[in-house]
């Protein structure tokens, strides 16, 4: 089934592809998901790869790792070759990395708005938002725990971001809901308020399938069985153990064709060693077993090399992040996974600030323009990210999204045609003239620099007569004015119906749980 | 002479490189400039690069530039086989790039403590504070002109700065000052508040020859003329127009063996054309015909290739800092520079924000980031810049220091020893475990992660019950530690009153000027 199927079955159920189109005029513009035209940043040599590579096969075979509660996961390992006492899988050099060359090198996820649809692979990035995070943040409530309402507000703010490709997942955890119910309406916000992809449940087999099921209502069984619609987060209890539930999910997943990113969760010098070369390591050995593992469940299933690395601060023991060490893993695993061929994952607006302060914004810096330059595919918490993961923040998000922009522009690389190359312009100019009048600058200035359309530009006078306003004070006027901007996308009312009542439906056969 | 002998000449003067050794047991530990070990960041292709370069001789050769009121430029340049009509002189292609051959591609530039001296060039980078702004700012007074008592703290906070390795020049403009006499003072607040190598005048040629003069009572006479012991700045009045004040602090050091940084001052769009690739050939041609040219006054004498760009806001005409374009163009530049050999200045703690809060954290991040890996050797204003350039920020000035630190670490690169390997660790915590108490992590924990001097890795629960600081107030907080702790290096009595003199009989001989 092909892009055209899919509009088809979506017009199928309520009439018109038409009509959509007429109402999606009102729609907020959504950059393409980036193609980059510039080189990668590679800071790891040839001999110092193999190394690495080397180690991780080692790791593999005479270490191994643990599939912890997943008879069906040892046996699918025994059935492969590999050595199991007990939980513990050893895996003989080599095994791994073959099982992987069955998984893609790109995937496509598709969205309900086929223009959003992105691909995530090769010169590729996708930018997704804030994950996990129990707390919300901003101005006039402060710091409290995320209920369902907040996590609407994020994905409408998702929605309306321009250079956001993709609405995310557990934008953040809402806490008022049962948390056996909650991925229900969590799905039901990103498939209704937003026309962007999105993640689907891991924290349950039965919610990933509660995922697949709802996708299969949005997108059509057929259309899901064929393509990818999901892509959903797995992450390793590193070091090297991979429990039943997150295993249990990739199961599902992986078995509906469904993309997963396997991800070490690695605070460095906690769950891995201190040193990068060790933590790159051990990150390849676990990654190699997760997704060759997908590849026993169902061989070809979409997988996305994943690393999500922090390290951690010896004198208070905090997680600390935009660092130099995090930078170097992250640079060296995107050289890790290219040799692999397989999309990879990393990166984002990560830092350790309370606040959206100067503290937030230069360690976000420093990780987002890693993520550019180590040939990251997917970026996973790319905006909203605040103290160390625990807070989503309203201004935060809005402030990442913009600088996401800076991540477009330089993706472009440098033109040099005719145009571009500007001769007459400096002919027309000469010694001591001006630029900004001749005929060059007339031509290409509305497209030739970027600018933020958050930050403040204006002269100092006028800036001091608006209140001196600083970078999150403008940041909480843009969020209010983007939610009151915000419209709905359409969807066919037959289909936003059975997501509606598969959501009951569902709820009403489960008692309330809240831990 | 050589580094030895400059210590003898210094203790000469009054005594005791042994009691100067015992008296700076108390000063304060400078990192050593930094030496890159990783590779450069390179967006121009070849086939780029040589049609920006065949570019730039176009230009030299057809359209020219301007030496303005400087006859003696004109008839250099008629020597060397321009065509020189006017002032306009026009560069026979291959003869400008011909002449920029004797420029060394290496400066080390000696600082009166030998610990402290820098090498400018190859794979070095070294970071020297903010220059030129007319305003200052700290969280108690706000905006304010500058005063040379600011002046002097700034000079206090760079050399108490571990990461900065270059006390800098006008770090901001002591406006209480004359304007004639100002550059005295601050030459001997860089010679006696600290020890790092600095910057000379450049705002008359008979203040550059004062800066010479000083580093003759500080360094003596024959070791400044054989050696480098200040590096100044010559901006390019863009486009391609050189004038009489500028060039003529440039004939003075190049006659003296001093550096300089020939550095075109570019607002894209309006002092170049709005392409990047425009705007690089430009570049090219500007430093072309002014390191030419200084190697026609002294052949050999040490040259930088500047690039100071940023390009225009086009909706408020507002300089912006921090963006794609700007980071293009460094890029490039230092491919430019690369390929003549030249040593390169560019980037910094730029941005246009009016605090320093998220916006000016960004912005500089970016650029920060952008300078390290453009394989810039010598970065100015690589902290304390705010507001596009026109204020010294205090507070941002330490936040921008600390996070200098983040260059020294990324610069290492990843080491792939057998201790780095961690095999031994891996081995010993298996699946399941904990790094934190395993003996690879005791040995090593204490140098793997940067950690920053400044930014709270503190819990939720302290952080607010401390008053829930941002960084701006943890910042000012360090402004006034560090100025408490400050104390001043110990300077030979007989040379300090010698300085001290000279700048009286200077001052005693002009009057007053402010404008």
């Amino acid at each position: 089934m092909s892009e055209a199927a899919l509009s088809s079955r979506r017009s199928r159920g309520g009439g018109g592809a038409a009509r959509r189109a007429e109402r999606t005029a009102v729609s907020i513009e959504t950059a393409r998901y980036i193609e980059r035209n510039i080189p990668n940043f590679e800071v790891l040599t040839e001999e110092a790869l193999e190394i690495i590579e080397a180690n991780a096969e080692t790791v593999l075979a005479e270490v191994g790792v643990n599939f912890v509660q997943n008879p069906a996961a040892l046996e699918r390992w025994r059935q492969a070759g590999a050595d199991v006492q007990g939980e513990r899988v050893r895996i003989p050099r080599g095994l791994a990395r073959q099982l992987c060359a069955t998984a893609p090198s790109r995937i496509i996820q598709h969205a309900r708005n086929p223009e959003r649809t992105v691909e995530i692979g090769g010169k590729s990035l996708v930018l997704a938002p804030v994950y996990g995070p129990p707390f919300v943040r901003d101005m006039e409530g402060g710091r409290r725990y995320a209920t369902m309402e907040d996590f609407r507000k994020f994905v409408k703010l998702g929605y309306m971001s321009k250079w956001l490709h993709h609405s995310g997942g557990t934008v953040c955890e809402p806490t008022d809901i049962p948390v056996n119910k909650r991925h229900l309406d969590m799905l039901l916000a990103h498939m209704t308020l937003s026309d962007k992809p999105f993640m689907g449940s891991v924290t349950e087999p039965s919610r990933a399938q509660d995922s697949v099921d709802m996708c299969n209502i949005l997108f059509g069984e057929e259309f899901v069985q064929n393509n990818t619609v999901m892509t959903s987060l797995i992450n390793v209890n590193s070091p090297m153990t991979f429990d039943d539930v997150m295993m249990g999910s990739l199961e599902i997943y992986a078995a509906n064709n469904q993309a997963c990113i396997l991800s070490p969760f690695i605070v460095g010098g906690a769950m891995a060693p201190v040193s990068v070369a060790g933590t790159l390591t051990q990150v390849l050995a676990e990654v190699l077993a997760g997704i060759a593992y997908s590849q026993l469940v169902r061989p070809g299933a979409p997988m996305i090399f994943g690393a999500f690395v922090t390290s951690i601060d010896m004198n208070s023991g905090a997680p600390t992040f935009g660092t130099p060490e995090a930078a170097h893993i992250t640079y060296g695993a995107g050289q890790l996974a290219r040799r692999m061929g397989l999309p990879f994952r990393s990166s984002g607006s990560f830092n350790g600030s309370k606040l959206p302060d100067a503290q937030a914004a230069y360690e976000t810096a420093n990780s987002l323009n890693v993520g550019l330059l180590a040939g990251v595919n997917f970026m996973l918490h790319s905006c909203g990210w605040l103290e160390g993961g625990l807070v989503s923040s309203f201004e935060k998000f809005v402030m990442d999204a913009d600088q996401l922009g800076t991540l477009h522009h330089l993706a472009r690389g440098v033109q040099v045609d005719e145009e571009a190359q500007a001769m007459d312009a400096i002919r027309e100019v000469g010694p001591g003239g001006h630029y900004l009048g001749c005929a060059h600058t007339q031509a290409n200035f509305k497209s030739a620099f970027w600018r933020s359309d958050l930050f403040d530009y204006k002269p100092f006078e006028t800036w001091a007569d608006e209140g001196e306003r600083d970078t999150m004070v403008l940041a909480n006027a843009r969020v209010h004015k983007l939610l009151a901007d915000y419209q709905q996308p359409p969807l066919d009312p037959e289909i936003a119906e059975a997501l509606a009542a598969y959501v009951a439906k569902r709820k009403a056969e489960m008692p309330d749980a809240f831990s």
